[in-house]
């Protein structure tokens, strides 16, 4: 009997290692979209920002936020969780005395939640760049990972006031991806539009990317990735209900997205007479957050419309916020923001735990904070450090001046350059 | 004992959802190969077909082609496997009571299924790119994968006839390569070659691919998702005997596709004198096409050797088919299809139970079937919305006629583009 | 109780598969991260190395080289483990009669192990990269995979004398890593630098490579693939105490990761003022590297500083190089030769176990056996064949020369090319 148990709680253990593989592959997913949907001139920043945010992610949130997330992992009442850092970890006679409540590694745990958080923070980079200073991203990533993201967390899933009121959310259309959104919200705002995204005259200047075989590189990688992000989620694989959960989460989850893809592709076929590619992958993405609250209690029937209405709703959200000339280059902001929101209210139509009121006091709960302390943050590092590059800077391109290095040094030339 | 049960239930379920996982992870891989192989000026819309055709793929297998390719997982004999659709799965009761004849989801086999259609239809986007109207493909593709892929899947793993014939094809070289290959083939012959391919004076042009690291990094996220695509198709894991199996499909289908490498790399070498990485690339895939009919039952060697043959047969393959002046971009036809036909003769040499009468049955009976009824469909496409793209769209480049946008804006000039 | 057994030996090869995977994942990544670092007109041939080399080592590992480094495999005293060749693989009989001591199928050993020789092996190419002759190359990775890196495997991990000794190396900082950069080094020497690297005058010019997308992309597939290869080397998986290790080992090997990228992101913001993409990607490796000698054992915290040191050493180590006109174009053997030592040192610092006396007789040891053995088939490859193109090769670009096809025909125009 205690070979079963030692042997579930290694399956389960495994099962969460690579779902947390996974989502750190989500990493190179952001990375990869981004440079591909910003220009030539700005791409090896853009780079070195979600490179150096994912490992900035992973010792902030080492460091302090799991331990603000989670406090009842802590050992004592002063320093919680610090047995952690040291490397802890249950033991045999723990997980045997414990009746199946323990059955998966505490350090497996904290390696599933550390790559969430780096998702959160990836979201934050597409929108504000181009135009923001590396060492203030970096700065912010470093509040946003150690504080922000983790007290929100907390109250979700660190059984804090938003659980006890009923707020749902699966693996984190809100608690991830509107978070995320909001924070890159609050710093759009502060930093402003690109140069010559929108004219004097109201009109509005498409800036293609310029590389769009990357961008649709790095919306595969999420959607594999989301695999592990939705999947890995409910946390256990042990017996025949759960894995009947996981594979359900898989299924809707890749459905949802199909679902996100198909509806932005007609959308702006429709709307524009071509498939605009751009929009496709961000139906696809669309999808696949809209799907991220509940993933489990809908058919895959279900799932599809959820994810299709996602992949309407972000051509018009992105759209809408270029109208506003709230400038955000690669729809960051509409995919994981608005269509963060309409997830969490999706999650009422397949589970009847769900209250409208609940979602509604999470979506506002979740946005007001995040965005708030955001805008406190930028906003005090604008004043003792600046957030945005000189004119000419962002002229020649934030490669140069911030990281010194060409990202197509061979590629472009100079009458290429726009 | 109820309990040993459940565990192994978890185990093959977690194992079939990580395969199906990987094997979604071939869609990026075909997009990449294919985005690398065509020119920078048809980028955007083989990028575009690639996410479509899988959103698609998912969709219409879902709603029509699992029912028609596994009718026996109907619930009445009305509308066969609605339940499925309706998000109903084994429950605890069926599974203790089943004997271990039900050890995985049924979800989870759904999941691991619906990535083999896109797989299929995937291989057709290469053979027909850089020339195909975008819409009329995604037709296409709504019927093969609601249709034409399942009915022929059925014959085989549905326990159709091919099946009761003994016609044995382990992961699909025949019923997913040879599928594709066939759609493909008919496809091509009623487009036509890209023009300037083959010259009025007989010569035959070589159009170069723009973007070979994509292509080779294509070939790699093919080979590792191929483990998926193989190891998974063992179905089982939960015992020694299975365990042991899926290891030895894992190594067989990695030397196979080291023998097809460097078959296929020596072979240009010996050729052409030089080291033609098209042509290398080529070999890997061909490898792992050839084993995949049989990845279980050759030793490491014999899967070197099926792996290197179809390595050289795939060179001279693709050159004779531009001697017919049959123009396949990415030599999709050579690999997918003839080498397929070589790897399910192939099965004759190791495993004991299959004839040689029947595997020839099963080439025929797919080709024939596949190829007929894909010429059938794009033919009625063709009356109906046209299948090729104007003269003058092809020249300028189907990104600009059909998705409005560059794939690389800044990269390729006037001066530049071929 | 047998099927508890069959369960375990079933889960303990899946997680050895899963890891396998990954590490073969790692060879896409090396490709990718060389491919980005040199220059286009030497793009496709690097390309073709990458995945030549990778077939190779599986061809040459399976005929010769595993049976030199386990020797134990053998089935009898003539010809050692020909029994793995022809497929044979645990019986139900042994596993069960074993009392514990089989816990996975050999195959999935085998696979594991042959792709750890790949990673050796890709550690080569890229620091003779852009100068060296695509066949030379390729003969002395026969020699290499086959041979070289087998035997002073054996000495460790088939419990050879440095086994004996003490010398504590868990997944490979010397045993893949620094053995690889060892080969490299002798490589470099025999070759002599770019043209045009080290001015007359002493001037040391940066030759940028040109992808930053693919290398930071590389980084990541290598960030990934390492969960596998530190995560594997574990080799169990299926009670508590080894599930956590695993987990252990995950949690360190990301942070140890973390660490080097942020300390080399410090160092070479405040050496040159600009946060330098390509320094702070080798950071990241060298982290990886740092770690790859003792994952189990630090706690976080200490994975961390361990990995830091690495991203500092890596900076200074690669600028050294330089000095010494050492010619590495992607810092090879900064990464995995200097930091790889630096790694065998700092397992002292948290396992109890290891004496630096064994440690130095390890590192002297593998490095001297590697570095001499390489010099020698180099230098034998030079008399038989060459090793360097011509002067005019190299200023073309030797994809010209040895593969005939330029990897981005459309982006690079006479006047872009360096």
């Amino acid at each position: 009997m205690d070979k079963l148990v030692e042997l579930s709680y290694a399956l389960d253990t495994f099962y969460f290692l690579m779902s947390g593989a996974l989502v750190m592959w989500m990493a190179a997913g952001f990375a990869m979209l981004e440079a591909g949907l910003v220009r030539a001139k700005n791409t090896t920043e853009i780079l070195t920002k979600n490179v150096a945010l994912f490992a900035i992610a992973c010792i902030m949130y080492m460091l302090v936020g799991y331990n603000i997330m989670y406090p009842d992992e802590a050992v004592n009442s002063v320093w919680p969780g610090i047995s952690f850092l040291l490397g802890d970890d249950n033991t045999v006679e723990e997980v045997m005395g414990s009746e199946g409540e323990t059955y998966y590694s505490n350090m497996a745990d904290f390696f599933f939640q550390v790559v969430f958080v780096a998702t959160a923070m990836s979201i934050v980079s597409g929108a504000v760049a181009e135009r923001m200073k590396l060492w203030s991203f970096l700065v912010f990533s470093v509040v946003m990972t150690g504080f922000i993201y983790p007290i929100q967390g907390y109250w979700k899933w660190g059984e804090g006031f938003l659980d006890e009121l009923g707020f749902l959310d699966f693996a984190g259309s809100g608690v991830v991806h509107m978070c995320g959104a909001s924070a890159a919200l609050a710093g759009v705002l502060l930093l402003g539009a690109r140069q010559g995204k929108y004219g004097a005259d109201g009109s509005i200047n498409p800036i293609p990317g310029c590389n769009m075989p990357l961008a649709t590189l790095g919306t595969f990688i999420l959607w594999l990735g989301w695999f592990g992000f939705n999947g890995g989620s409910e946390l256990k694989i042990s017996d025949i209900g759960e894995a009947n959960s996981v594979a359900m989460i898989f299924v809707n989850t890749n459905t949802a997205a199909a679902g996100g893809l198909v509806a932005a592709l007609l959308t702006a076929h429709f709307m524009f007479g071509k498939a605009d590619l751009s929009m496709t992958l961000n139906g696809a993405l669309a999808g696949l957050v809209a799907i991220t609250a509940e993933p489990l209690t809908p058919s895959p029937l279900l799932a599809t419309v959820i994810g299709a209405v996602g992949g309407v709703i972000v051509v018009f959200s992105i759209l809408t916020w270029d109208k506003l000339k709230i400038d955000d280059p690669v729809g960051a902001i509409s995919v994981h923001g608005v269509v963060g929101m309409w997830g969490l209210i999706a999650v009422c139509f397949s589970n009847e735990e769900a209250s409208f009121t609940a979602q509604l006091i999470g979506i506002v709960t979740i946005f007001g904070f995040v965005f708030l302390s955001s805008l406190l943050t930028w906003y005090l590092i604008k004043l003792a450090m600046g957030i945005r590059v000189s004119e000419e800077e962002e002229y020649k391109g934030v490669d140069f001046s911030e990281c010194g290095m060409e990202a197509y040094p061979e590629f472009t030339t100079e009458g290429s350059k726009r």
